[in-house]
């Protein structure tokens, strides 16, 4: 029998008004444990205990397919930057309700990735069982030890997010996106893609995350008044580019799934091939728009939106007064270097979707339609 | 110089009210002109004049990357599909606008496949440079001859859709989705994937089509009186699985470009992964369920979809009482097999958004906010 370290208390509110907003507030402490005992950061190389996989393995490797539903998924599609950057070898990513029911090229050289908080997505464990039919490897990301995905998989990569209660996930997510971090810094050294100091600079990064996301969620206050100023939007877009764009998919699913507001996100250089005709003065659009490479690029986007009257809420690099300039509203992130971008602005679209649902007076926890562990096809 | 055989007579609208229904209508001729000249039945195989790719340069490839935006992007999700399961060889699929600006594992031993109807799109030209510069061997599928796409490509698949005046595409998105079929008969015949009597197969699928086509558009009297049913919502959801999932995309794509209605495309099987959440008497949902090897799923996705108060706009096979007994409408399209259906499911999404945006009262052929074709990035 394997050791359960989720202590009851940990299942209780805590004195928020919502598991979903103390777990919004314990992902610092969530990202550290996720952390915890992996980081080698002399050798610039980190050490995952159930990872199973030799550097041999993980070298035969030729091709890397990541398969997830909802969330996850959008933690895959981040998976899919990371990993093509740093280890150069192709990634796809896959819904898992596509993935099963297509007659994938999967064979030895695959490396197969499964992402699921409980680990017992039915799509997704049937994905796996199909992929290892086809004599892929299979690694698994899960928060919950020994569910049935763990079990099944070659490897895990566990994440420590502690219970997560809220259907709408927050902490299992961004502890997914530390575990790809984690995955990609292995990979890349195991294939000797990654030098000994490229592996240590993204470390330096990863463990600056707790304290860069302390300061994100002083912007909870902010984000309530925003809140109160966008209740009465029946639709909202969310624009992102590269390793951001996943985010602003993710903020736009957050929102919809504890809202009920329609909101979509595009990335955003696609908007002009259609999105844009939806573009008028009833229509909020979130721009993610943080320092970095594509940093241009978004902020022309941004000024496209506005240019046809669109109300731009900006998620900004804090002292960005050309944003804050241009925008309704710029919410401001402490932004070191783009690496971990994507974890940051996370939080300021958890908050978002998070006090419009309280205010509209949604079930915030347990939203119609939605079960937090989808263990049905 | 080369011969222009667009007569000026074809960009006049020959007694319809717009561009884009003329468009609608001519397509069986566009697909009859695309394949002209190019089957060869009793071998199995096709013969593509500019394709420059020998049989030993498509033997050599170990990747085909598809590149595009809008609606050709859709063309390119249903290309994947064809060309892994035909050619089992693995395809991934990129936005021009993300793909430039990562930094993609791209080789010499990469295909990557443009498609773009203007030839001239922004973001794809220079995706498509930068793909040369790392070594891929470049194929454009372009409507427009001597284009820039097409000219700076190593081969080019023409469509022969004629001019398109309709800002949103829909004669030569489907001549698009036709030769990527010519194109994976010819992938799969020169890797030796693909059986003289597969080939033949596809071939008389294809053939089949403009019939289908010419079936499909009698929908369109009552197409007109179910837009006139869901004029007052403000937001739709489109499923769909498989390879017709794209073809959701693309049907919600196109009531966004042309009746400013928020529309989404969604694979069925992720429904209950989020926006579920948003189904209420107040969401039409249109479902793509023909006849196939994903019917099942669909048809139970689509009654999770009743079952929350969600009104159903079924497109079905000819004769399906089933659907037709569940669903609030029935669009029933010809299908024999499932191998086309993507081409003949377009008809009724087409004519839905054109409809809806003609009793909205938009400027159908030329919506706000949009350009024919996207020459800025």
């Amino acid at each position: 029998p394997r050791h359960i370290d989720w202590s009851p208390h940990m299942a209780e509110k805590g004195g928020y008004k919502h598991f979903m907003l103390k777990e919004i507030f314990e992902q610092p402490r969530a990202v550290r444990d996720t952390l915890a005992g992996r980081l080698r950061e002399e050798e610039g190389d980190v050490y995952l205990e159930d990872l199973q996989l030799s550097d041999e393995q993980l070298k035969g490797i030729d091709r890397v397919t990541i398969i997830a539903c909802g969330t996850s998924w959008h933690a895959a599609l981040v998976g899919k930057f990371l990993i093509e950057e740093h280890c150069r070898v192709p990634v796809e990513v896959d819904i898992a309700s596509e993935f099963r029911y297509r007659n994938p090229v999967i064979d030895e050289k695959s490396l197969v990735m499964l992402i699921s908080q409980s680990g017992e997505t039915a799509d997704t464990l049937a994905a796996m069982r199909e992929a290892r039919r086809r004599g892929a490897k299979c690694v698994a990301i899960c928060n919950v030890v020994d569910s049935s995905i763990a079990r099944e998989a070659d490897g895990v990569v566990y994440t420590h997010a502690g219970p997560e209660i809220g259907v709408a996930s927050t902490k299992a997510f961004v502890t997914q996106l530390i575990a790809l971090y984690l995955f990609t810094i292995r990979l890349g050294r195991s294939r000797g893609m990654m030098t000994v100091d490229a592996g240590r600079a993204l470390i330096a990064a990863v463990v600056r995350v707790p304290a860069l996301m302390e300061e994100a969620l002083k912007l909870n206050e902010q984000v309530e008044k925003v809140a109160r100023n966008y209740l009465q939007a029946r639709d909202f877009l969310y624009l992102g580019r590269g390793m951001n764009y996943p985010i602003a998919l993710e903020g736009a699913l957050k929102l919809k799934e504890i809202s009920y507001i329609h909101a979509e996100g595009y990335p955003a250089g696609e908007m002009k091939h259609g999105p844009i005709a939806l573009i008028d003065e009833h229509m909020p659009v979130v721009v993610l728009v943080p320092q970095g490479s594509n940093y241009e690029k978004v902020f022309s986007n941004m000024e496209e939106v506005i240019a046809r009257g669109g109300r731009v809420i900006a998620v900004c690099s804090q002292g960005d007064s050309e944003v804050a300039a241009k925008a309704e509203v710029a919410l401001e992130i402490p932004t070191e270097g783009e690496e971990v971008a994507p974890i940051i602005l996370s939080i300021p679209m958890q908050l978002l979707a998070y006090h419009v649902a309280v205010l509209k007076g949604t079930d915030v926890d347990q939203p119609r339609n939605l079960a937090k562990s989808v263990t049905v096809e």
